[in-house]
C-alpha cells in the first residue's frame, strides 16, 4: 500500500498582539489575533522528518511582532498583506502564504463629556475578521482579501413572518406572521482588488448589513440573509462575492395561560440549542474567480 | 456518627428571559438572565426525601417568566425584589430568597442615523449584574440589595507603574514606570437602601469607575481599585459598600531587539495566563450591616 | 448589478439527544449532537420569500428525535446514513443532505467493583465525530461517510526533537533533542465504502493514531502526523483518506537558573496562545474520489 | 466621608504548570493550574500606593515553578501546604495564604496491551480540586486543607423520581417516578487534620459519592446530595465537612405522539439553560471549627 501527502499547511495560530501608538498624547490602540500558515514543498518535514525547509512557528510569531513595530498595524487586512507577502517573497521553500487575523474592538473611555487620551473600553461582541492568501511568484502571482465580522448579534422584535412552509410527518411547527428574529451572523466578503480603502468598506458593509436587517419585512432568514448579501454587494462595488452563515437564534413565546396571562409577543425564552443554521452565498455575476481565496486550511477547515 | 444538614438552598438557575415592550411603535427590550434560590425549612427533603415543602424549580422558572408579564421588567434589582418579595411571602416554608440577575445590553441599529424602532445590536462586553436577597416576615424582614458590573474590560496605555515592591529570592520582574495595564473589572456594591433610583446610579457608579481608572496615575492596580471603589463610594451616597475583584490582563513587551527594532512600548504579547489577581472589599463607615447580602450559596460560593 | 445566489443550505444544528436502551436491567445509552443540513433548490426561500419547499429547521429536529425511537441509534455513521437517506428521498425539495454527530462517552460507574446497570460517568475529552452526504437519486446516487475523533489530548514526555529547521532573520528558536510534545488531535477519516463495522473500525484507528504518537521518535510534528495517519490507513482496509489538524501546545521549560535550580525537561509552562498548527491531508493510492464529502458548508466552513 | 479597606487579598492566577518525573524510564506527570493568594498588612499598597510590602505577583508564579523543582510536586494537597507555609513563614509581610490548585487527570496510553513508560492522554472531564490556607506563627497557626472534584458528570437512567412536591399558581410540572437523572457534581471536603493520605481519600471519597449516586432510589436530587455527602463522611473519617452543589442537568423525553410512536424513557432532549441547582452543607457532628477554610476571597467568592 502507498500513500500520497496531498493538502498540508503549517503556521502559528493565535498570536495575540496589540500595537499602541504613543507618538502623540492622544494615543492609538490595534489589538489583533494573527494566525499564520505556509504552503509548500514541505513534503520532507512530514516524510522524513528533515525539517530544513521548515521556518519554525516561532519565527512566524516573531515576525508578526516584529513587522507590528517595522511596517505599522493599521488596517487588519494590510497587515495580512504585508505578512503574507513577506513570507512568499523572502522565505524561500513558501510559495503560499495565508494569514488570517481577528481585531477587537475598543472605544474611548469618555470621562467628563470627553473622550480620553490613553484609556479605553472593549467594545463588541462582534469581532472584525480579515483573510489573506498570497502565492505565486511573477506573473503567477496571486492575492486575495476577504474581509468580514463575527458574532454581530442581531434581534428585532417585529417585521419577521415564517409560514407556508413544507410540511411533512414530522412538522409540527405552528405558522407565523410576528415573531422575534434573532442570529449573531458570520459574514466573510471577497474583494475583486487589493487597493481598497479598508477602513472605509467595513464600515459601510456592516451598515448595510444592519440596515437591511433591520428594515426588510423578514419571510424567512433565508431571504434576510440574500437580501443583506445583496446590500453589501450594492454598497461596495470593490466586493466580488459574500458569505454569510446565520443561526436562528429562536426565542420562543412562553406559554403564559397556566397562569392566567396572554403573552402577545412580550415574553420570550431565549433558547441556547438546537438553532437553524442558514447559510448563503452570493456571487457577484462577472466577479473575478475566487482562486485559493476561501482555502482556510489543509482538510478540515 | 452522625451529620448535620447545615447551609442549603435550591433553585433555577440560568432562565434565560427576553421581555419586549411594543406598545408604541418603538420598541423596548430586557434580556436577562435570571437565577433564584429559596431558603427555609427544606431539610425533609435532603434527609427523607419528602419533598411536600419543596417548590419545584420549573415552578420558579415559570414564575419569572409570568411575573414579567404581569409586574413587568424594568430595573433588574426592582425584578429581583419583587421576585424574592413573592418567593417568601406567597411560599409557606420559604424564609429566604435569594435572586440573581445577569442582564445583556442591547444598542439600537441606526439606519440612515435615526435609531430603529425595532432592531437592536448586541453590546458590551460588560454585563450589569444584581443580587437581591429577601429574609423573613414583619419586623424581621431584611432587603439586601447588591448592584453590579462585570466583563468591564478596561485598558490604558501609559500612566501606570509598578515598582518600589518586595523582592526575594524569587523575584526576578524589573520595575516599571510605564506600563500597560489592563484588567476586566468585576465590581459589585451594596445598597444601604431599596428606595434608589437604580438606573441612574448604575450609570454613575460605572463612570466614576472608568473615570478614576483613566485619570488617576496608578501605582499598582491595587491602588487603583482602592481610588475606584472610593470614587464610586463618593459618587453615589445610598452605596454602603464596593467589592472589587479585578485580574491584571498582562501586556508583555515584545523584545524586538533580535530584530534590530526598539520597542518603547509600542508592541505587546497580550497573555492569557497567569494572571494577577487583586481584590479588594471597601466600606463606607458607618454603613448598615450587610447581614446576608453577600451569601451568594448555600456552600461553595 | 446582478447577483447569482450559489452555494446555500440550511439545516437545524445541535439537537442534544439522549438515547437509553432500557429493554433489558443493564441499559444502554448514546448521547449525541446532531446537525443536520439540507441542499436542494431552495433558491425561493432566498430570492422571493417563498418558503414552500422548505421544510422546518424544527422539523429536521423532530425528524432526528423520531428517527431514534423508530430506527434506533446505534452507530453515529450508520444513524446519520438513515437521517440523510431520509431527507433525500423523502423530502421533495431535497436533493442533499449532510448530517454531523458528535458522540459524548460514557462509562458504566464502577460500584463495589462490578460496574453498575444504569449508572454513568461522562469520560473525555475526546468526542467521536462523523459526517456524512447522501446526494442523487437512482444511479447518481452517492454516499460519503466521514469519521473522526476530536479533543484527543495527547501528551510524550520524551521522544521528540525539533532541530535543523530553517532560520531566517526572525528564528531565534533553539534546537532541542528532547522536548515535551503535546497536541489535542483533531482527525477526520474518509471511508471507500458504507458497508463497514463503524464500532470496530474506530477502535482500530484511534488505537493506531495512539500507538503511533508514543512510539515514534518525532522529529516534529509533521513527521509525527504523517506517520500516525499513514498508521490509520494500514489499520483499516476500508480508508480512503485521512486528514489531521494538530495544535502543537507548547510546555516550555522554565529557566529555574536564577533561584539556583537546574531544570533537566522536569518544570513546565503549559502556554495557552499562541501555538503552532499542523494540518496534512493524507490519501491512499487509487482511492475512490472525494466528491463533496469533505463540503462541510454552504460557505465559510 | 471616609471608607475603611476591608477584606483585600492579591496573588497569581492560574499558574499552569506540569511537572515530569522522569528519573526512571517510566515517567510520572502531573498537570495541575495553581493560584496564589496572600493576605497580610497591605493596607499601604492600596490606599498610597506604597509596594514596599508586596511581593510581586510574578514572584509568586515563579514559587510555584521552583517549588515543583526543589519539593516536587506530589499530592496537590501536600503542594499547596508547602506553598502556603512558605509564603506566610518566609514573607514578612504575609500573615495569611491561600492556595488554589486544580490537577488534571492524565491515563497513559496503552500500546499493544502495555501501558506507555511516557506517553499519556488527558481524561476527565472531572478534575481534582484543593484549596488551602494556612495562617497565623506559632500557637496562633492555622492550616486548612479542603479538597474536592468538579465536573464529575453523572447520569443514571432510571431509579430516580420527583413526586409530592408543592404546588402553587405557577406550578405545571408533572409529578414523575421515572425520570433520568444527571448532573455535574462540584464537591468540597473539609479536613479536620493535615496528617492524611491524601491520595487514598480522594479515591475513596469520589468511590462513595458514584456508589452513592448510582445505588440510592432518588427521590429527589436534595435526598441524593444528602446521601452522597454523608456516605463521604462515612467513607474517611478525617472529614469534619463536605459541600455540595449539583446542577439538575435536565433531560425532558420527547413527545413523539405526534409522529406516532410511544416514548417510555428512551428518547431524551439534553437541555443546557436553565438548570435546577442544588447545594448543601453537611457536617460531622463534633468537627472542628472551619475557621477561615471556606473563605476563598477577599470579597465576591
Amino acid at each position: 500500500m502507498s500513500y500520497t501527502l496531498q493538502d498540508h499547511q503549517y503556521g502559528k495560530a493565535e498570536t495575540r498582539l496589540v500595537r499602541i501608538y504613543r507618538d502623540a498624547p492622544r494615543h492609538e490602540i490595534r489589538d489583533v489575533n494573527v494566525t499564520t500558515a505556509l504552503r509548500g514543498s514541505f513534503e520532507d518535514a512530514y516524510l522524513t522528518g528533515d525539517q530544513s525547509k521548515v521556518l519554525p512557528t516561532d519565527s512566524q510569531k516573531n515576525t508578526a511582532y516584529a513587522f507590528a513595530k517595522e511596517h505599522g498595524l493599521g488596517s487588519i487586512e494590510d497587515f495580512g498583506l504585508t505578512l503574507a507577502r513577506h513570507f512568499v517573497d523572502d522565505v524561500e521553500p513558501v510559495s503560499g502564504a495565508r494569514i488570517e487575523i481577528e481585531e477587537f474592538s475598543w472605544r474611548r473611555a469618555v470621562v467628563d463629556g470627553a473622550e480620553h487620551d490613553h484609556t479605553w473600553l472593549r467594545t463588541g461582541p462582534e469581532i472584525r475578521t480579515a483573510a489573506i492568501t498570497v502565492e505565486g511568484e511573477g506573473d503567477a502571482r496571486r492575492e486575495h482579501v476577504i474581509g468580514g465580522v463575527k458574532d454581530l448579534v442581531l434581534l428585532k422584535s417585529t417585521g419577521s413572518e415564517f409560514a407556508g412552509f413544507l410540511k411533512d410527518g414530522y412538522t409540527t411547527l405552528p405558522e407565523t406572521h410576528d415573531r422575534v428574529m434573532a442570529t449573531s451572523v458570520v459574514a466573510k466578503w471577497r474583494f475583486a482588488t487589493v487597493d481598497v480603502d479598508w477602513e472605509d468598506t467595513y464600515t459601510r458593509i456592516t451598515a448595510a448589513l444592519v440596515k437591511e436587517f433591520a428594515t426588510l419585512q423578514s419571510l424567512a432568514l433565508q431571504q434576510t440573509l440574500w437580501h443583506m448579501g445583496t446590500a453589501a454587494l450594492d454598497a461596495v462595488p470593490e466586493l466580488a462575492e459574500i458569505r454569510l452563515v446565520a443561526p436562528n437564534k429562536h426565542h420562543f413565546v412562553v406559554d403564559l395561560s397556566p397562569f392566567g396571562s396572554e403573552n402577545p409577543n412580550e415574553v420570550f425564552f431565549a433558547a441556547d440549542r438546537p438553532y437553524g443554521l442558514i447559510e448563503a452565498t452570493i456571487v457577484r455575476d462577472g466577479a473575478p474567480d475566487a482562486g485559493s481565496a476561501w482555502r482556510a486550511s489543509a482538510g478540515l477547515a
